[in-house]
């Protein structure tokens, strides 16, 4: 089985609407590091997992989605839910539309699947992974 | 499949029986890096793994039993084995049976497993990985 | 010359007013990571260059004031100022105080200064470095 | 399921013949940290996955047959073809082989896996996971 | 004192022609992490050391002159001497130079300094620093 | 002002006799990360702050004193003393007399300094650093 990973990160607002969730009901922020890795049991025709160049370039498009913003007021987290996991499986979701996209000699062979690891502080982290579909057109 | 992570450390004296260790024979220490992280299909009703607050405080608990000690006189580890493979047995077992008391709506949903990976030097790691039993009355 | 170091985190909610800042007008947040250095050329009585465990509850009761808040509504930083740069002053100048009121056994021998560096990012950081005024009644 | 890892690095110079590669094909090179884990799910007799003083030996002397090389002129991966994903089951098949010689007392219960995990900069990753054969004369 | 930090990273292929370099006078290379920072007494109009943007445009501008490089050919390190050290003065005189012509109400104040560090494998790095001149025009 | 730096890292039991040190005057232990550098106005010869390899020997040589021992029976730190801060103080003078002796092409260039940090915990370190004396014979 192999792997492929590459990292960036993102800067946003939220707080929680839930009293569960004790002091962090007030609005606040996070720097949100992120691990994003793509797993398959074959190299396609270049020797990698896919394109890194084409895998960064997905990842950034989908954090400008989040960054520099405050999640309160976004769609995908109505109710101010905006969990570690929440937000986790929703970038995992976007990329994994997105890699479906890729042309398949950059893609990953399938089966494949990926997974976004959050990191909220120097101790918390919370990561969602995701079977990708077959390829489009394949 | 979701995870949520949480970390810590803890420092202990300890040495080895074993002639197989070698210098570790002698009476040295560790500084512990103590990575904890549950795994599950599915988020509760908060939208979390489980309460991270809770799993932090159990964490902390549970590593107040080694924490500050020569494990050479603890009952856990008799025979000078405490090995940091069983260090991290010894932890994943206690917490499991914590997280097990948790309210079910702050625990997280089975089925559930977690893993504690233990660092001990910049170049050195060990980790174990339990199922978590089903929820008490559930 | 000695120094003794410690860390922890804080995570804020904030924006800019000033044209300058571009996309961090908008509200967003951080979590910063935090380190907290003290100087000394001597030790004091225990061997050390202070007393650590008072050097983490005064970051502590120091990072409450921040934590879990907005800080555009902060006093410290009207007309939303809140750069890195001036949140490691805020922060040096506010420790500063409090370890001018550590008994002189446990605080750190004169001439000393304290550094507070903050990490916004895996790739953006900021430092704020003070002398630490003589101790009171010395 | 039980764990144990080492880390090391290697430094390389390479290029890709490859045009899929853009800036890359020019003559460049690595710093590889390297990371490899041992998976088990029952411990030896000496309470630990396998003697890591073995496995951070086979590890380096597996480096060293990369270390300070041009692997453009290495009959591992002809045609310019080293890329992290070749390189990590590469690697991850030469430790294999190595640690499939250990003495029984200081391997690995089977059955088991090894992965190597090869960090090539601060935001780009690959690795390769093996199963490892039953052990010889058993 | 304030500073403010950026970090980045380059990828190079290189050789010594000194015997005294063993081993490294083979062909290998290196990924170098790169740590920038500028130090100043005093905040500029906008709170800040310097624009955060303009430095990370800057630090990248200069990278460029050597990533993905082979600097055995490179005409800044003739007769294969592109030590560590070396390449540390040589990144941070070109950053210094690019620093003088920011625009004053978003460059550091002076007297000012930066420092360049490279971190060339887990366990070792090497760094220069220097003072920037007077701001051009003032 | 140029740098140069390595890092190892070494393993030890200990207890404080001070009751100022609190739970820590049980016997315990540390992994200690060590940073060793070493800062020079100016090049040598070979256009390094010094030899790299025998700046790496001389760590380990001094480490290999502490490293797998009980502190507390060490002669270098009686009365059970061995604070981060002396340990810091410990190993910087004793890499100074060995470093003093390296052979004038491979030595720092005078005026030199060393500096000594020690990691004990994700959470704190310690430091001391101190002049080399002028190079024997020179």
């Amino acid at each position: 089985m192999f792997s492929l990973g590459v990292s960036d990160h993102f800067m946003i607002a939220h707080s929680f609407a839930d009293p569960f969730f004790g002091p962090a009901q007030r609005l606040h922020g996070a720097t949100y590091g992120v691990e994003l890795s793509v797993r398959t049991p074959a190299l396609g025709p270049h020797h990698v997992v896919m394109d890194i160049g084409a895998l960064r370039s997905i990842l950034r498009s989908v954090l400008e989605t989040l960054d520099y913003m405050n999640l309160d007021e976004h769609s995908a987290f109505p109710n101010r839910t905006s969990t570690s996991e929440r937000l986790a499986q929703y970038l995992a979701e976007r990329v994994a539309e997105e890699v479906a996209k890729v042309p398949a000699d950059a893609a990953p062979p399938r089966p494949a699947s990926l997974c976004v690891l959050l990191r909220e502080s120097p101790v918390a982290w919370a990561s969602y992974e995701v079977s990708l579909p077959s390829q489009e057109g394949a």
